[in-house]
């Protein structure tokens, strides 16, 4: 690990190079790429980018960037226990609560893998006693729904790995399914407004705060609280119906009126933490702890598939080298996500959080200013609405849009209906593919306002169906993609120093200040007491 | 009319001094641009842009781009009923939904403002008798839940409506609310999902295609009526629990079996439709024509300061031109908007269809190329999450992404709590007000991974409370802001040919294809038959 050399990408010699590299044209695209480019990505699913703008030349460039800023041994000195989060002085741990694919990480005394495996056990155990009904509220009756509160990485991540699974969920034959609800805003008709929909007789409140500081999050527990006090129900007992996910450092660790504590440490981010206690317990009790496990293996696979040192079998490793092309060479700004899956709507969100608070950067790994773009922007929305919304603007507006793909043969639900001549799944992918040759080649016309200039580049991430194995690939697919990018980069993905500053001018403000601007926005907005 | 010159921006003599007029820097900001720069928006709302990148300099250089894009005059041309829509050839009325600020329009020898009113008025009625029990499903039941089933603008912008308004209503009184879902992607899954939920003895399904060949919404209303006839209950009869809004001459319009039909005409583009029957259909049968009708008179207000001449008092035109400013001389690309209200959270995606499909073109409106960038990339989340998740770009990335913030005195439900020592809505807007001043001024620190440069450029509309005439203020802001970029732009903002390709190309692979690369591609995703 001591012959890691760190180096921003324009001191890169490869990335001279790269600058000098010809794009290909993807107006050119032919049916050979697309059996060319096309990689394993685990959990079933495969990456292809036979429409992005590279060819071998840009691929051989690319490669030598990857073997120059030591991609591979950097992210096997992640899974080593280095202290990667330079900023903070932490080890960067979350693969490990995937298994483990280099040595034992211990923290002192502490073996981190054993660690999280007993939390996952703990889980486990936990959701059996809850959905077999041992474990019940306390006023007598069984949990039938889960609400988790928390914001950020508490949130995004989970919401959208239950919002991906829950159809999966209810026609594979899991029972029970407990509903699952989040609280994260602290605007109070969040929290209103989900409350007015859940027994609390039969609800288990999940408060998710690493730091057990978290101001929204506290502050929606106080809510909850508050709500089930007033209710009048004899004998209901708000702790009874709270556990605590956290670091065992943090005030809520030591509270022991709560029904259960799980602990996270300071070596997961929020925004890496869906395959923790983060994401770890309300997936176990919405959909049992076994459908848990299986997403936390397909996470492992595409961890492991990330140890590549190939680049062209390395999924993660190539769809961040290609990013970087788009950023640094070609000169785009930001990057579309666009599952043709309607089970992943929100996960498009967690996407924006992973990436964009890992690498919109402007400083190196060691605190330095850099004078290159970082991150990009992420968006996007499930196809095909972003068809029938967007689309008119990534085919034919006056910037080029990078595209990802991410599409499945088969439906979760296989409730399906037949409609002129083809089946609603068999539309939806006949669209995607469509959509992938319509901005690759464009097309001609002798109206302008018809012509579509194509060479618009997409990849394509594909599998069988979305399934909690090919799920946990996916996400660890981008985790990954996004960590290769921060070390080509040459940034701290795992820090998130931008956040600070509105956090101590909000408590400013609640404190009563004399600050005359923020007087000034505070009475505009009703604040200033 | 006839005095009306159309000239691309880069032939502007305005913009030629545009160009060369010096920036505003937004962390010199103070209290006094707090109170000078803040304009009515209508429906109580004021637009402020106190932390843009404006002085009184490039105010004035801006207004000259207004005047000689003649912006005014050519609003007023559209409301009068000139030919706008010069792609397709058509008027371009639906600021007429909302009420009348010109001349009676005609087409043929038909008063569009009276048909509108009239459609209104059948829609009112048949609410009414709906959510009285007087109409009823095929079995007897009352009516207690509807769905709509339409994509794009028969989707995005009514959903981000309903959603805006669904707390609103139940907590002010209105009764009966109607539950109301949305059925969008040809996703088998979307469908299949929503009707597990719904009891179709009691549901009412909303039949929406301007042209009635809408293929996701056609293959949504064929799953529908399956799954009912599947259903095996007596007598339930799907078309006596449909009804339609189309155009009278769509294939739809034709159908004398559904329950009923509401009209729409091509003047009405769908991302300019939720004020009219594609929208008033399910806010009026959701919550009460009385509801809808307050929702149109906001729009109408703020439809009404749209035509005020001077830039300074006309709160869409300013937002228009400093975002042209933005986008055309300081080169941001993208733009961010920010509701800190959780009843706004499918605002976003509703603007992203506004905005992009309505202006990201590369032709002017007479067709020809043109050089310059036009409708900028547009996403956000609710704040507070977006504070957990992208913020870290938006404060300490590399690029600069302009940002657009919402926010309300009060709160929609008025349940609140109050927690170390603030209400849960003084939280929220404390964090607004903090972000706004963050972004601008930023905060110098010793380590370069805690500063921040600020000159990030803001603006706020802001509100007492989010109320049916406040939302409509709101949509018409944005609407007739995109609608002055695109005049000042010189483009059709409302036509969409570039969503044309995709379809043309889905429906060559549904048909069988020899095309190679489209077999390519539809052999991954299994549509090749």
């Amino acid at each position: 690990m001591s012959s890691l050399v760190y180096r921003n990408l324009t001191e890169s010699e490869a990335f001279t190079r790269l600058i000098a590299t010809q794009p290909y044209h993807v107006t050119s695209i032919n049916a050979d790429r697309v059996e060319k480019f096309d990689i394993p990505a685990g959990g079933e699913l495969h990456y292809n980018y036979a429409a992005k703008a590279v060819d071998d030349r840009v691929l051989m460039a690319l490669t030598e960037l990857a073997a120059e800023q030591q991609c591979i041994g950097k992210y096997r000195a992640i899974l080593e226990g280095e202290v990667m989060n330079t900023g903070e002085e932490r080890m960067v741990l979350h693969h490990l609560t995937r298994g483990q694919l280099g040595g034992t990480v211990k923290a002192g005394s502490r073996d981190i893998g054993a660690f999280y495996a007993e939390q996952q056990k703990r889980i486990a155990d936990f959701a059996g006693d809850v959905r077999s009904g041992k474990k019940k509220g306390s006023t007598g009756k069984p949990f039938k729904s889960v609400v988790q509160i928390g914001i950020g990485g508490s949130d995004l991540g989970p919401r959208a790995m239950y919002l991906a699974l829950a159809n999966y969920a209810a026609t594979t034959g899991i029972d029970p399914i407990l509903d699952a609800h989040f609280i994260s805003n602290v605007d109070p008709d969040d929290a209103s407004e989900v409350l007015s929909h859940i027994d609390p007789e039969t609800t288990l409140f999940i408060l998710v705060s690493k730091s057990g500081t978290t101001q929204e999050t506290l502050t929606n527990r106080a809510f909850v609280a508050e709500h089930m006090k007033k209710s009048g129900i004899s004998g209901l007992n708000p702790d009874a119906h709270m556990i605590a996910v956290t670091s065992e450092t943090s005030p809520l660790a030591k509270e022991t009126d709560m029904l259960d504590a799980f602990f996270i440490d300071d070596f997961i981010g929020g925004r890496y933490s869906s395959t923790s206690a983060v994401g770890g317990v309300v997936l176990s009790l919405a959909f049992g702890p076994e459908v848990f496990s299986r997403f936390l293996s397909g996470a492992h696979e595409a961890d492991r598939l990330s140890l590549e040192e190939e680049v062209g079998r390395n999924a993660a490793l190539t769809d961040a080298l290609i990013g970087v092309w788009e950023r640094n060479v070609l000169g785009y700004p930001s990057t579309a996500v666009l599952p043709y899956s309607q089970a992943l709507h929100r996960f498009p969100a967690h996407l924006q959080q992973l990436d964009m608070e890992s690498n919109g950067k402007s400083v190196n790994r060691a605190g330095k200013p850099i004078d290159y773009p970082t991150g990009p922007l992420v968006f996007g929305e499930p196809g095909t609405n972003g068809q029938h919304s967007f689309y008119q603007l990534l085919h034919q507006g006056t910037d080029i849009i990078p595209l990802q793909f991410v599409g499945f043969l088969d439906s979760q639900r296989a409730d399906d209906v037949k409609y002129e001549g083809s089946y609603s799944q068999v539309k939806l992918n006949a669209n995607l593919a469509a959509q992938i040759v319509a901005f690759a080649r464009g097309q001609k016309d002798q109206d302008p306002n018809k012509s579509f200039a194509g060479n618009r580049p997409s990849s394509l991430i594909y599998g069988p169906r979305l399934s909690p194995e090919s799920l946990g690939a996916l996400l660890s697919h981008f985790e990954n993609k996004v960590i290769f990018q921060g070390l080509i980069w040459n940034i701290n993905s795992f820090d998130q120093e931008g956040v600070q500053l509105g956090k101590v001018l909000t408590k400013t403000i609640l404190g009563g200040t004399d600050d005359p601007l923020l007087r000034a926005y505070g009475a505009l907005l009703g604040v200033n007491g």
